[in-house]
């Protein structure tokens, strides 16, 4: 169920791309209740003038390797819960394809668990 | 009001995609509570590198043909309504472009009414 | 924190995309308690066939030149706040790159504080 959506600048292979999907992946399964096979996400790539990004807000050091990563998920999870998401994304992705953690950037937008149908027309959550 | 961001594989047709576009629009129209010509769509293309989907997940025989369709919506509809609107998405998209419903993968994000301007600065429903 | 994504039309400069997001950034700034270089977006642009909007609902005459924004931030904002948001933004974007307040759409998406890492796997906020 959880729907992701990640945003990278433009210049990466198509293995890069997926090993961060894998990443997401993993992590999500490892800390967020998330059902085997339960992976669904697009990647879209940018170019420079349709990225933008802070270099150093909050005092992170971002590069043009940050990557933008939102997932929307049922309103279910705890912070804590979030908390070790964050953790664990950070590590996956800097496993393969070796993000800095300076570049992972993570949003969560939680949605009711009837607001989901994953194929069939049926609300299969509610 | 509702804005319905779609993301398919490349290789579809200007034709096919706008039949996605006029299936959702017409169910929303008619399980929604819609106005007419209120319709405000985004479709994205992803090469396969960029487009993850479970072949399998929830018993669901998914394929490359698979629509992610994310309907960002004031929170005003029951759940009668929204499991009303997956089954009309799933009909109209059956009938044209003829998509398998099980390709039909659709996630409600929803907001306050104030949370939307559509137009010279207004916030229409607030 | 806000994460802004512009969606629009193919066929406007470099220029012209950055000049969005500027004046985005500028409204925010001033209306919305943005900090100094809070400020992550991306932009994507959308043939003809991609992207569907009303010439007419709501009595406003939209263009090809619509611009949709759509806002995730923390739900910490007063509706008077989301209004003067509206109404900044039209008119930086009146300034550069001379949008006309009718192809102005905006869309904000709450979520909780403890929704954001940005950076190093942290939830900053919470």
């Amino acid at each position: 169920m959880p729907f992701v959506q990640i945003s990278l600048r433009t210049g990466k292979s198509p293995a890069y791309r997926q090993a961060l999907c894998d990443g997401v992946y993993k992590a999500m399964r490892e800390t967020f209740d998330v059902p085997e096979d339960d992976q669904f996400m697009t990647v879209a790539q940018h170019e420079s003038a349709d990225f933008r990004y802070s270099k150093s807000y909050l005092d992170v050091a971002r590069s043009d390797d940050l990557v933008f990563i939102q997932i929307t998920a049922n309103a279910t999870r705890s912070v804590v819960q979030k908390k070790a998401l964050y953790q664990c994304i950070v590590q996956r992705l800097g496993d393969n394809p070796g993000l800095r953690p300076e570049d992972v950037f993570v949003n969560i937008v939680e949605v009711a668990v009837e607001n989901w149908s994953m194929g069939h027309g049926l609300a299969q959550y509610a």
